[in-house]
């Protein structure tokens, strides 16, 4: 048998709302909610911890719910009512579950090639781009993304919607521009930072070293520590009457630059 | 002296308004509504007729209205209320205006290249899509922005608002997805569909002839239409473990490849 909650006072649910809600409480608690099929098997893919699993049955079958239990996971059935509060987007999959957030140090990344490509996005402003990010670097397959000076944690409800879950499944890190740099420094990558001023086109450079392509916010570009410790500043050319390009479509076309540099290995 | 509208109940406010939120209307008048001193510039630049402009004297100058007398534009001071009644997002430029649809027809672009580059996307599901292919596409410089199978006329508020006022400077066809292939076919342009089954990578090919490339949507591709149509199907390598991209960086990814190839010019 399975515990069953039907009220949305019940104060454990009080304490998952807070947990979709509130970054703070992610940070305090180390947990975070996901929610949808797709979400949950990702997250078993990328090693996630999955604590409990709590279903609404008219939706998500009991029997796939308690296949969790192979995995050591609490099974909860809930009401229409606590799935509808719970839920942070309009799906109808029926199935939210509480997972152990992990560390995302710079020295904890595992890097699978001998010849790394990183993508580093420095302060991305909304939700929606570092989900875009994600997405791109996963199709890609990066080896690692690494958000400097982040907005927000990576396990905020809208990064995880918009990265249609591979925010599990790539190898994120999260450090301040300053340990980002001396990181990458430290491992000799070659530093291309999407940045205006003294700039060459992008694809006139080489990357098929060890390479870390850097790109800012929309608004306000890269930050001034990055103009020093780029090997070299890039730039998409512009020939158009604005001046300023999607952060996720100039990090998908510098990306992918690279790729095909590397021959796609 | 100039009119002035402070009733959000004018009948004139009245029908703007339908035209700021009607489709039907628009086609139906031949006019639309922008909003914001970019877009407006955007728009004369790009050879829009402006009939009329609304401005709220406390965030635009009436000195700055009224040098739109030169283009022969009718000038109305509207008030607070009336401004944020038409105003579709929250700017805070104070200005409005009334200018006369185009026509986009196929035969009627203006192709400034030799050797054009077009991109064509097919049934864009999303607004905030289309503004973010059109600023790529502006970006790219490219010859023309096919939408073929329109979800909605190109003077929806929010592609306009996406397109950051590049839908004015754009030269922008919408037609039938029939029409359209019949189009590339009668001049002779390589066609390139974004399309997984039987496709080569995207990278091994040559764009450097007269080049459409041609984008569906996230959810179901393209019609079985292009398939017959293609010189060749493209896809994106991916690698990781989603299988979809977000179609504004596909159209990036594949565009500048072509640009790439092109040496920019």
């Amino acid at each position: 048998m399975h515990k069953s909650i039907t009220s949305t006072q019940n104060p454990y649910i009080k304490q998952l709302i807070q947990l979709k809600d509130k970054s703070r409480e992610r940070k305090k608690t180390g947990q975070f909610l996901l929610e949808g099929k797709r979400e949950l098997s990702l997250a078993i893919k990328g090693g996630y911890t999955i604590e409990t699993l709590l279903f609404f049955p008219d939706l998500f079958s009991e029997s796939e719910a308690k296949a969790m239990r192979h995995y050591n996971v609490e099974i909860i059935e809930i009401s229409k009512e606590v799935f509808q509060k719970l839920a942070h987007r309009g799906t109808t999959e029926g199935v939210i579950a509480v997972g152990k957030t992990k560390e995302h140090t710079l020295e904890g990344l595992k890097l699978s090639s001998k010849n790394p490509l990183i993508l580093v996005a420095e302060a991305p402003e909304k939700p929606g781009n570092v989900g875009a990010l994600l997405r791109t670097a996963d199709a890609a397959k990066v080896d690692s993304v690494i958000i400097a000076n982040p907005k927000s944690d990576i396990y905020n409800p809208n990064i995880i919607r918009s990265s249609v879950g591979c925010v599990f499944t790539t190898e994120i890190g999260v450090a301040s521009t300053e340990e980002v740099i001396a990181f990458l420094q430290k491992y000799s990558f070659n530093i291309y930072a999407a940045i205006l001023q003294e700039s060459q086109p992008y694809h006139e450079q080489d990357y098929t070293l060890p390479t870390a392509i850097v790109v800012g916010t929309e608004a306000t570009g890269l930050t001034q520590e990055w103009r020093e410790a780029a090997t070299q500043n890039i730039s998409i050319p512009m020939q158009g009457v604005i001046d300023s390009m999607n952060v996720s479509v100039a990090a998908g076309i510098l990306i992918f630059e690279a790729k095909r540099q590397r021959d796609f290995k």
